[in-house]
C-alpha cells in the first residue's frame, strides 16, 4: 500500500475535530482521514515533496533523496505457513522499493526493523535476513541497518531510499491528453491469494506473486527519462491506484478494458475458482506493477504497455465494459482499519 | 540501543554454523552473535560505514546521510499506563536521532511505521503522531511518511536520516592518550524506571527521563567540529557503550568514577528504594547522552564533561571503585532476548 496514504491514518486525528473520544481505528478507516490530513503537517524547507506521494523527496545539498517506510504484519501481510521466512524479507523490501521507483528514482539503501516472538527459531530470521539482503541487492541497494526486538507477533518495518538522477515523478502531473501506461502484472498476486486462500499451493506462479511481488524497479527511473508525468506503483489495484493519480492531478482517466487484457493464465483460473477475473487485475493490489502517464508523443520501450488516456474532468472510468466486476472491491482501495 | 547490535541480531545466523535446528531468538541472545555477521553482509560502494555503528552513513553524490532505525514495543520499551502515546512518540525519534547525532550528523528527516491493535482509541494514534511530530521538530527535522497497519501489539519503528556537514565519527576512532567525555544525563531513565516499577510516579523528573529521554542532539555535531575522534550515544549503559567504543577502536578507557559524579536527586532515589545509585549511572541505558573520545588539547565548551581517559590495551575500567555495584548488569548491555 501507499506510504502515503497509510501516512494520513497515523496522523488522522491532528486537526480533526469529528473524531470524538471513544472512537477506534476500526470506526475510523484509513482512506476517510486522507483529506483531513496533509495541511496539519509542517515541513521543513528542504522537504521537496512531503507526506502524500508514494515517498517523500528531500534536497540534501545537490542530492535529491526519495524515502518511504511500509509495515507488514503477520496474518495481515503474510502468513507464515504460506510464505516463507525469505519470500516475507523479500517482499518487505521489494513493496517499499517499488515506492522508490514510482518517484522515478534508483534504489540505493534498506533498512529494516523487525519484531518477532522471542521463540522464533533462528533459521527463520535467517531467512528473513537473506530475503532482505537478496531483494536489496536485486534492485541495486544495500541493507545497511536494521533492529530487531522481541514482540508477540511477527512485524516487519522497510524503510527505503533511493536517488533521482532525473526529474521527480509525482502523482500529481498527469494532463489532458496524456496517455497511460503500466509496466509489469497486475492481478496475479490477487489470484495467488485466492488459489492460497482455498487450500492450494499452486500454479506456482501465481502463489509466487502473492508470496513475492517482482516490481520492475529499473522502470522507475527510464519512465521519468522517457518525460512521465505522473506515476505510482499498483498496491490497492490498478482502479485505485489509477484514482489516487487522477485525484492527485484533478484529471479524469479512462482505462480501455481490451488495452488492460487479461492474462491467460488468470483467466483459467478465475473460471476454475468462480472468480470475475478482472477483479483481480483491476482490483488487485500487491503486484507493485507501475503505471504513469505520459505526453502522448512520448516513446515509450516495449515494457509499457498503453491502457487507457487522461482527459479533463474526474474519476476513473472502463471503456468497454457492459457490467462492473461483482468481486471489484467498492472503496477503490484497500483499508488496514474499517468493517 | 544500538542499530548495530540490534541489527547483528536479525542478520545473525547468516553465516553462523553454531547455531542448530530447533534455536530460537531466546537460546542465541543478542550480543552473543555480533562477531560472526558484520562479514557476511555485502554492501554498495557508496555506503561508507555499514552495518556495526550507530547508523549507517552513504555518501549520495556530495551528500553523506546517515540513517538508522529503532523498534518500540509495547510492555519491553514502553507501558500504556507509563507513558502516554505523546510520550511514547517522542521517545521512538529521540532514540533514532540519538543515533544520527552520534555520527556527528545533523537531523533532517523521520518515517514512522506503526503496528496498532485496530480496537485503539484514535485519541491514542493521534497523540503518538504529535509526538513524532514534536520529537522531530525539536530536533530541526521534518516527519516526512510512514505506515499504519493493524496488528495484535503496539509496535513503532522509526527511521531517522541526518547529513553530516563536517567528518563523521564513529566508534572506531579512538586513540590511547585521548580524552573521554560525556554530554547528557547519566542514570534518570534507569531510576525513572525503577521509580514505576515499584508503583510510584514520582518523582517527576526522573520518570518523565525514562518516559521521553532527551538527548543532547546538536552537541554531535558540535563534537565532531571539535575533533572528536569516537562517538556513541547511552543507550545500553555508560559502562557498556564505553565498552562498544574501546572495542571497535581496540583501545582501554578508564573511567574515573569521582568525574562521572551522581546526581543528588539519583542518590537521594537510590538510598530511599535501596539501589546502589552506580548500577543507574554506569549500567542504566535509555538517556541517549553521548559519550565521546577527543585529543586530549581539544578545547570543549562546557556541555561536556571529562569522565576518563583513552590508553593502550583493552576494556573498560572504573578508577575509584573499591567494589562493583551489585546491581550492574552483567553482560555489559541490554539483551532483548536472552535468559
Amino acid at each position: 500500500m501507499e506510504v502515503s496514504l497509510a501516512f494520513t491514518t497515523l496522523l488522522a486525528a491532528l486537526g480533526w475535530a469529528d473524531v470524538t473520544g471513544g472512537e477506534t481505528l476500526d470506526d475510523v478507516g484509513e482512506f476517510g482521514l486522507l483529506a483531513r490530513i496533509l495541511p496539519t503537517l509542517g515541513q521543513g524547507e528542504h522537504v521537496r515533496v512531503g507526506p502524500g506521494d508514494d515517498a517523500a523527496v528531500l534536497a540534501l545539498g545537490s542530492t535529491l533523496l526519495v524515502a518511504c517506510t511500509d509495515v507488514l504484519v503477520e496474518g495481515s501481510h503474510f502468513r507464515r505457513d504460506w510464505s516463507s521466512a525469505h519470500d516475507v524479507g523479500r517482499k518487505a523490501v521489494a513493496v517499499n522499493l517499488a515506492d522508490v521507483a514510482a518517484m522515478g528514482a534508483r534504489p540505493t539503501a534498506v533498512l529494516a526493523g523487525v519484531c518477532v516472538p522471542g521463540d522464533l527459531e533462528v533459521s527463520w530470521l535467517t531467512g528473513l535476513a537473506e530475503g532482505l539482503r537478496d531483494e536489496a541487492a536485486a534492485a541495486g541497494s544495500s541493507l545497511v541497518g536494521g533492529d530487531t526486538v522481541a514482540g508477540e507477533q511477527v512485524c516487519v518495518t522497510v524503510t527505503a531510499l533511493g536517488v533521482l538522477d532525473g526529474p521527480v515523478v509525482t502523482r500529481a502531473g498527469a494532463r489532458p491528453g496524456d496517455i497511460v501506461a503500466v509496466c509489469g502484472r497486475l492481478g496475479h498476486a490477487a489470484a495467488g491469494l485466492a488459489v492460497l486462500q482455498r487450500g492450494f499451493r499452486s500454479p506456482r506462479a501465481l502463489v509466487d506473486a502473492h508470496r513475492c511481488p517482482a516490481p520492475p524497479y529499473a522502470a522507475g527511473p527510464r519512465a521519468a527519462a522517457l518525460g512521465a508525468t505522473a506515476m505510482i506503483d499498483i498496491s490497492d489495484g490498478l482502479l485505485a491506484d489509477v484514482g489516487h493519480v487522477a485525484e492527485a492531478s484533478s484529471v479524469a482517466v479512462t482505462l480501455v478494458a481490451d488495452s488492460v487484457g487479461v492474462d491467460a493464465s488468470l483467466e483459467q483460473m478465475g473460471r476454475g475458482l468462480g472468480v470475475d477475473v478482472r477483479s483481480w487485475v483491476f482490483g488487485g493490489g500487491e503486484d507493485h506493477a507501475l503505471v504513469a502517464c505520459f505526453p502522448a508523443a512520448a516513446e515509450l520501450d516495449d515494457q509499457w504497455r498503453v491502457i487507457g488516456r487522461v482527459e479533463a474532468g474526474r474519476g476513473v472510468t472502463v471503456e468497454g465494459w457492459d457490467d462492473v466486476p461483482r468481486d471489484l472491491p467498492r472503496s477503490g482501495g484497500h483499508e488496514h482499519f474499517g468493517r
